[in-house]
Parts: structure tokens; sequence; C-alpha cells
């Protein structure tokens, strides 16, 4: 049997061990191995790098903790505005949605935008429209009502600021977080995927789109190159085209997935105050979890050696 | 004085001469020369690429010629859902709006967008409350409609599809155009901007957004390697992040402008099946107008030379 690889990301920014108690931590650290399960369960059994991207972001859209699906973040108006992307290696197909409401899991609704649609990107209500017609799984407000994200919306209305934070009061703390999950593999036949799923920022106004749903900016996957799936400062990271500038410089420069991710996280994205990370793989299945921020909530796993979970420096 | 360079489309597709009329060519050739002299006119007083992008978008948003702001095409419900996106080369900034109804001039929102928020891209009914707040220039539905326009979506609606098409009755001809129009720039002072609109699809559905709102996919600006504007079928533009692409193969394989869009529009493009074209230029002000369409409606001019317009192949 080929090998297979898989990584994930909950969001990045300022996480300190000083402002997280050992309960917290230990519940993050569950649900990203729950979600790295989720994916690797498909990996193992020849399933491909797909599927195993869409069930690690349901897994980890189902889980509060994260600010994507259940646990996305409340809009200015008190509402969730879900956005999500997935693109498949193989044969550069893409699906994404932005700014839907009441979507269980946004990333099946990119998948189906892919799958069932002529289109890429669909949006607001007419996204809504479409997701009916396929018969995707709708949820309640009250589904989505966390308690504490509805307090950091009215810390964020209190402080009047849009917050990329998604689980710290930063009037409080003075922490960020960019919440936002996501998935890169390659299954054992070498195919690579990554889907990427968030709430954006608390408080936002104005219908505001993040890299999430943005082919080359925030998701991106290419069997010559690499998968990557983004998180962070979204207007940066669209202004940088982050994910598809990893692939082009390893495709147009050579460089491996390491020199490039360095590039563009640590060098790149740093210039232009862009703070955030992604996590990527190569075709030959090299895993990169790389940020410039404090903190990124990440695993990883490769076929034949042990789950590895990150979430500070 | 330095020079200047500014090109300009109008959309690509199956443009074929014998189905064209003397008067309507020469209306086409008056709004693609009017829309230059509008941008030109502001660099040749040495004015930015930005002002002048924004300048020849305006004119070519407000004839009814071309899908984009005016002449925008019909959505499947009788509405018009417009998306435009404008970048700066030199700080790398940019805005965008998509989906959007009632704007006069979806380019000025887009820059507006850039200027007045944190945000890069806002769509729907929110990017309505910013331009609201901005002052943006609303129209009536009435302004928005013309009647060949009309007619499209009924033969659309009858045919049952979404047409990219925006002059042309296909159900008779069997065309396609991809309506949106676009300008790139470079001031005097070496400046690059790009900006590009549109009305998407005839009888288009579900909030579809095409890559006319992307950065990095329908316009791209950087002073370090070119502008890029695109026109197209949007969802293969998107899958192959055709503007940064084009930047990519400069910056990091030290391709020619003209090396880089052969690649990209005469190759990449036509593999899998991306119908359409571009227009580009450099940060020496050389200008590249490339499609594999039957034509494009296209016009540029540089500083001391004489004003290009071409519409076939």
């Amino acid at each position: 049997m080929n090998s297979y690889s898989i990584a994930i990301h909950g969001g990045a920014g300022t996480i300190l061990k000083n402002l997280m108690t050992p309960e917290k931590e230990m519940a993050y650290r569950n649900g990203l191995k729950a979600a790295i399960e989720c994916g690797e369960a498909i990996l193992k059994n020849g399933g491909s790098a797909f599927d195993a991207v869409e069930a690690a972001v349901i897994e980890l859209e189902n889980n509060e903790l994260f600010n994507a699906g259940k646990g996305a973040v409340f809009t200015h108006n008190g509402l969730h505005e879900l956005d999500a992307s997935i693109m498949t290696g193989y044969d550069l197909r893409a699906g994404a949605i932005a700014g839907v409401q009441n979507i269980k899991n946004p990333i099946s609704l990119a998948r189906a935008v892919m799958e069932k649609s002529e289109h890429v990107l669909l949006t607001g209500n007419g996204a809504i429209e479409f997701a009916k017609s396929v018969n995707a799984r709708f949820e309640t407000d009250e589904y989505f009502y966390v308690q504490l994200r509805y307090d950091q919306l009215q810390e964020a209305k209190k402080a009047n600021s849009m917050v990329l934070d998604h689980t710290i009061n930063i009037t409080e703390t003075g922490e960020k977080k960019f919440g936002t999950v996501g998935c890169v593999a390659m299954d054992t036949k070498g195919n690579l995927a990554a889907g990427t799923s968030t709430g954006g920022m608390t408080n936002k106004k104005y219908g505001r789109v993040g890299d999430s749903s943005i082919i080359g900016s925030g998701t991106y996957a290419n069997n010559k190159t690499c998968a990557v799936s983004c998180t962070g400062h979204g207007e940066l990271f669209m202004r940088s085209v982050v994910a598809y500038d990893i692939s082009c410089l390893m495709e147009y420069k050579n460089l491996s997935l390491k020199e490039a991710c360095d590039i563009v996280v640590m060098d790149k994205l740093v210039k232009i105050g862009g703070e955030g990370g992604l996590v990527a793989l190569d075709s030959a299945g090299n895993i990169e979890l790389a940020f410039n921020s404090d903190g990124m909530y990440r695993a990883s796993k490769k076929h034949n050696d042990s789950l590895y979970i990150g979430i500070y420096k």
C-alpha cells in the first residue's frame, strides 16, 4: 500500500499557553485528534483525499470550539455567515460558497457546488436556494447559538471592533485569533485535495468575504505541486494570493514545499502585516504547518508516523 | 515625461465579422475609443494608473453595449447582479464587490471598498449597505433595463441555458460572448493598476460569482511584474488563478509578458476548455491583448503610438 498524509488546522493567532486552561487545551487537542481520525479512516481504506478533506472539515465544523459551522462567530447583525471552499488536485475542479446562513456543513455545500453545478462560487441567498435544490442539511439559529460566541459579539460591539479572534475576549486579553478550519490530504493514489471553512470575523458587517471562499487565496490543490489551506487575516491573504503562490514557487522556481512556505508565510506575509498560517502538503506527502502568529491549532498524520498535535509556537 | 500605457477589453467570445453590421461594429469601436480616451486623459496629465483604470471602466460600464454597469445582462430572476474588482500594483491593495444591485458604477464601489473599508471583498446586501454608507451612486431598475438584454434573458430561459453570451441571440446563432469589461494601465511614475467589471451570465442563478470579483483570478496588479484584467468563462479562470499565474510566470520563471500570456491563454486555458482572454501590461509598458476565442473587443494606447482597436482574430 502506498502512503498517505493528512494535516488540519483550527485557526491561528495569539494563542498563549499562559491564557489556556488544561481542560480547554485538552478539548482542543481532542477536537483536532478526532478530525484527523475522521480523515485518516478514509485514507487508510484507500479512500480519496477529497473525501478525507471533507470528512475532517465536517468534524471541525461540528465542533463548537472552532470558528466554522456550529462554532461560527456572530456577525454584526447577530447572524452567522459561513464561507467555505474545496479543491481537488487531480483535475483542478473546485467549489465554494460565501455568506450562507443555517448550513450545517458549509464544506459539503462547497463540494455540491463543484459536483452539482456548473459554477465555482455561489453566494448569499442564491447559494441557499442552490442548497435547497441539492437537499443540503440546514440547522436552526439555535444550533449555531454558542454562548461564548454571543458574548464575544457583545464585547466586540462594545469595543466597536471587527474581531478576527474567535475564542478569547480580546478586549480583556488583547489576543487575536483567526478562526478558520481547514484540511489538506494526499491519498494512496497520490491525489491531493484541500478544503477550508470559516465563520469569518466576529461583528463583521457588509457581507464581508475573506480568503476561505477564494480558490487560489485560502484554498488550492494541484497534484503537480501541493495542497494548501490557509487561516489568518483574510484580506492580506487575498491580496497575496497565498495558496496559489506556494504552488507557483514550487512549480516555477522548483522550490521545496518547505522553502515555498517559509518565503510566503515567514517573509512575504510578515512584510505586509499578514498574520496567520497554513497547512500544506506536497505530492510526496511531505507536510508543512507554517504560521507567523503566536500559535495555530494544528495536527498532522503521515501513514506510518505517529499523530502530531500542536497549538503554540 | 515618462511614457504611459493603457489597454482595455469589452468582453471575448465568438465574435464573427459576418454576423456584425457596419453600424454595430462602429458603435463598439467608438465605445472602446471613448474608454481609452477617458483613461489616457488622466495618464497624459500625470495622473495615476489607478484613476485611469477606474475612469476607463466607468466609461465602459456606462455604455449599454458592454455587459457591465448599465449594459449588464439579466439574471434568472430578472435582476442585475454586478461584480467588480480593482487593484493597485504599487502597494498591492485591492477592493472588490460581488452580487450587488442598482449600483451605477461597480468599479467605483470596488475602489471604495479598498479605500474606505478594512476589507477586500464585500457581497450582496451587505455591500449595498456599505455603498449607502459611502454615498455610492445608485440607479433605478429602469436605468439597467436594456431591451436587447431582456430579450436575451427570454431566449436563454426558453433554451433553459445559462448564457455567457452578452450581445447575440445564441439560440439563433450559436454564438458565445463573455461579457466583461476591464482595463490595465501604467502611469508616468511607473505604477500599474488593473480593474474588471461585469454583469455576469444571462439567466444566472444562485448568486453565482465569476472571476471578475476575484483578486488573482480576474484582476491582478503588481509593479514588479504586470497588471492583468480577464474576460472569459469565469469558472475556468478561477480554477486557473489566471491573472496571478501571469504574474508568477514572470516573477518566478523570468518569462516576458508575452511568453506568460501565451502559456496561460493559448495553452493552459485551452487545455481545460477555458475560453476567453485578457489584457495585460508589464512594468515597461509593453501591452498584450491575448485571447483564445474568435474575438475580443479590445483597444490599447501607448504614449507615443497610435490607438489600436481590435474586435476579431
